[in-house]
């Protein structure tokens, strides 16, 4: 996946009305609408409408707005016919962090208790750190 | 997991400075700490401080902020020693989403390309909906 925006993505076309989709809500700054290959039924994404593949591209303010966007919305999922008893928020920032679509989204996810859905846990994760490296590491991260 | 906020959760005593944290930044609205049992080195997690189970019960303003203060600091994984290629934002909101701590957080992971992290598909998560039913799902949830 490039840095450089594609207009071409299949995100950017939806955007321009190029290609349908099944939207649920819209502003001036964002788009929202149904994955059509979604992890449960009612799974909706939410995009900005600027040029971005990733988050580190946006205004603090656009991508605080994408969040509160979800965030109203998943109560629909919850409230609607649909009556979901959980939600996930994910983004994929970066192709190594599995974004496949070079344009920012971010999934609200309906859940039901025992549906299958969660992380999936690579023998290199959730190892447990030495009290000296997390000490290194936030002294790293407050730094910036 | 019960709604009912328990000012007993560990979230609620680092909150109090009862229970120690590897603080990376602090505001008025918020609290963002290393996750000691991190997917990745690095992983952090940022937690109101408003006592909420589930987002529902968070302000939309505090929503947002939550995630552009995680926005921000996921450009210190990207920038700081660390030097990550990519991020993942997740949010368990109830314990069918998999939440486990009974108060709000938002996860930022940090990702390198192979650490093997991702998506658990269940064997009913994914299935392609038949365009009706995206029409009746879409309708749903426009109507709230």
């Amino acid at each position: 996946m490039s840095n450089t925006y594609d207009d071409n993505n299949i995100f950017a076309k939806i955007l321009r009305g190029e290609i349908p989709c099944h939207k649920i809500y819209e502003d001036d700054k964002c788009l929202v609408f149904l994955d059509i290959f979604p992890v449960n039924p009612g799974h909706f994404l939410v995009i900005p409408k600027a040029r971005a593949v990733t988050l580190s591209e946006l205004d603090e303010e656009i991508a605080g707005h994408l969040f509160q966007v979800g965030h109203r919305l998943s109560k629909a999922l919850r409230s609607s016919g649909l009556r979901c008893e959980g939600v996930n928020f994910w983004v994929s920032d970066g192709s190594a962090a599995g974004q496949e679509v070079p344009h920012v989204h971010l999934h609200v996810i309906p859940r039901w208790a025992g549906d299958g859905f969660g992380w999936k846990i690579g023998p290199t994760n959730r190892q447990a750190l030495p009290p000296a490296e997390l000490v290194r590491l936030a002294e790293l991260l407050r730094a910036q």
